[in-house]
């Protein structure tokens, strides 16, 4: 598993040169996983030819797992339909369920038509199960046992598998209504004595999630078991599936990536490699949304805009209470969003943790804005500016700390996903909040503003 | 493996009756992962009494694994140095490290010094690595095979050994220096028949990383090739441990939270449980340098005094223009910093990753702008405001997606963490950015603004 520096310029030049055995030998040396990033590099036909030659060394499917799926349909673009099917067909179904929807909806009956019955009809069931969840995921293949074999009888059933298939790990025992009865794992059967019983040598009652749990649900399953593969089971506890740990650390970092994503305000779909074109449409909605929330705060600010005329010195500051109460505002996000993703929560609880933002953003903005009054005071010479500025960032970060809490908290309690906009809400509201209470204490002073 | 949904409540009326027996069933019954959080919710007498029963039941080590780090101090606090060394030592070379780095200083030495003399010399060879590096969170137990051998050897050598570790996936083939030869999957060994040598069965050259390879680095090379578990060897080759894949789950988390947290400008160890005073101690310093920058905006604005001074107004719209530039900043700092985290970086390069951003800002800013502009005309009356607000944001925008990509691309290049203090430098950039080309631009204008 050699991973030789291949740049997509050489490859390029060995396809121009007709000579397409070299170019077969050098792909056949290279890990699928390294084969991917070449191809973002060459033109439609170039793909063509590649994807050729990966198909008759039987690897082209493995090297479409290893894209990102953004990039899909560039790549389907430069296949016939013929050929995208005979590539697809030999993927797990839980692959082959991701890719179709990254064939473009005209070509997908083409498509799909040329899979073979038994795929179509799996692909046909999988495509039951909601959006990310563990049916969606899950890989329909898997070996089974009965409880009354010995070990070696099934030790003699792995055997008769023509695939080499590195990733069983886990055998299942299931009885004949197939349920799941129990798991051996694969290290404790290589140990065993050959005519010791499955049934004495399984670890009953093993963890397994229904086909419609989330994914995410799922992935923290597997982390907090240290498990290598999870059961799929129904509702009768019938065997359906598997998922496996590489699936797994796919959806931790597909999750990740999601929160950071929606925390910005960023669908998934925006890549690093995304067209330009691609991405403004996308980032569009939140951004006007956005513009929207500023010219809320623009509003706020209009409404004293008779005390700014008085005390213009007040709109320099304007900048210092916004941008420390919005911070302190993403940062109590960030905590307790990774918190409830990571399952910390369980450590603390919702009320205590929002509360312990609450009091952080006090102690914080009484901190800060000690010194922001004293700069204040220091430059514009007005001690009501400097108390203005000095309550206004303790109410706001505390106020903050605790929107920054409040607002992942809620929309997880109401089944929303907890990053989707916060970081917009919160930071709306604490600009909001920055411009009411520092101009509003400001017009209270104003008195002693002007004195 | 049933988790039972006990609550702390119960365990600590069972434990304040005495009769320990019942907590000690309880707690047999439950899974390390479920017992952890229970613990947060005890006094110290309680935790001492769960560790002494978990001790009994050789347990406690694998508890404590199971909870987050920053737990750990408050739990030590509780046992005694030779109970606390008697769990210890029962841990992975991998997990001890960590956990003794948990130790508070004054205890340590007492600690460590309880430890048997192997674990303390594995322990000192293990502190020489690099922080967050392979030789770190490695395993220095693994299952070595000689090529000679034949399958059945194989089978035999893993028999024989003592532990029923399930987690052994791979066997090592080394030959007389340690050097790794091969690797056999154990699903391989299973098939295999009993005369075939390791030789003709082991995949020879497998990937493996040095021990000072950056953990984040190891577990992309993990989640790329889809391995369960990946050799370190030195630099001549000679087989030094194992990284599993329940290991690499947990730094692929572990580096996703620190980008987000870097972001915010958090540090790791302010978590949803922290107690307040850690947290402000934790992030009082990035504050404070947030108020730094945030007076930077605020000295740009104070340039523009006079102007502000003649047209009020322009206050209302400098939040629109520098909330939408941040905004925009962030936007493009974290698809750059995601993409350069999983590597799809790769799949485009920096340079036409800024030059896309640069240009969906251009773009964002002239469509935002438009809507801003003609709010702004309908609510002052004023175009040369609206003209000046619409010119703002195409450049603050433009910079601000410019800026979001170059930020972490030019701390990668110097080998900096991307991610760290991205967040404070983009948005002052953008701030500074915001107000002085709104109130540049304005003050140009300034002829028509009062006309």
């Amino acid at each position: 598993m050699a991973t030789p520096q291949v740049t997509t310029r050489i490859l390029r030049r060995l396809l121009a040169s007709g000579v397409h055995g070299r170019a077969e030998r050098l792909l056949a040396r290279m890990a699928p996983a390294d084969i991917a990033p070449l191809l973002s590099g060459l033109t439609r036909e170039e793909i063509a030819s590649v994807i050729d030659l990966l198909f008759r060394q039987r690897r082209a499917a493995r090297v479409l797992r290893e894209l990102p799926p953004e990039m899909l349909p560039e790549i389907f673009d430069a296949v016939n339909d013929e050929r995208l099917a005979g590539v697809l067909h030999r993927l797990e179904i839980d692959d082959l369920l991701e890719m179709v929807e990254w064939i473009p909806e005209e070509r997908r009956s083409a498509v799909v038509g040329r899979l073979p019955d038994a795929a179509r009809a799996e692909l046909e069931k999988a495509e039951l199960y909601p959006e990310s969840s563990a049916g969606r995921v899950m890989q329909t293949s898997f070996v089974s046992l009965d409880e009354k074999m010995t070990s070696q009888e099934a030790i003699d059933t792995l055997r008769a598998r023509a695939d080499d298939d590195e990733s069983i790990l886990y055998l299942y025992v299931i009885d004949e209504q197939r349920s799941l009865r129990g798991v051996v794992p694969i290290r404790r059967l290589v140990s065993a004595p050959p005519a010791r019983l499955i049934r004495d040598l399984m670890i009953p009652d093993p963890v397994s999630v229904q086909p419609d749990a989330d994914q995410e649900q799922v992935a923290q399953i597997v982390a907090r078991y240290d498990l290598l593969a999870v059961p799929v089971t129904d509702v009768d506890g019938r065997m359906l599936g598997v998922i496996t740990v590489d699936d797994v650390i796919d959806v931790i970092t597909e999750e990740a990536t999601e929160d950071m994503y929606h925390l910005a305000g960023l669908s998934e779909d925006d890549r690093v490699f995304s067209p330009a074109h691609i991405a403004v449409r996308k980032r569009l909605p939140w951004m006007l949304v956005n513009l929207a929330t500023a010219f809320l705060a623009a509003w706020v600010v209009g409404l004293f805009e008779r005390t700014l005329e008085q005390v213009v010195a007040l709109a320099i500051f304007m900048p210092v209470v916004a941008g420390m109460g919005g911070n302190g505002g993403i940062q109590s996000l960030t905590v307790i969003t990774r918190g409830i993703a990571l399952g910390e929560i369980e450590f603390s609880s919702g009320l205590r943790a929002a509360l312990k933002e609450l009091a952080v953003g006090l102690v914080m903005g009484a901190l800060t804005g000690t010194v922001a009054a004293g700069l204040a005071y220091l430059t514009v010479g007005v001690p009501a500016i400097g108390t203005a500025l000095f309550l206004a960032m303790v109410v706001t970060m505390a106020a903050a700390g605790l929107m920054g809490a409040a607002v992942p908290l809620f929309l997880k309690a109401v089944r929303l996903d907890p990053a989707l906009g916060a970081g917009v809400i919160v930071t709306t509201f604490t600009d909001v909040f920055a411009f009411f209470s520092f101009l509003g204490i400001a017009t209270l002073l104003l008195d002693h503003l002007t004195g």
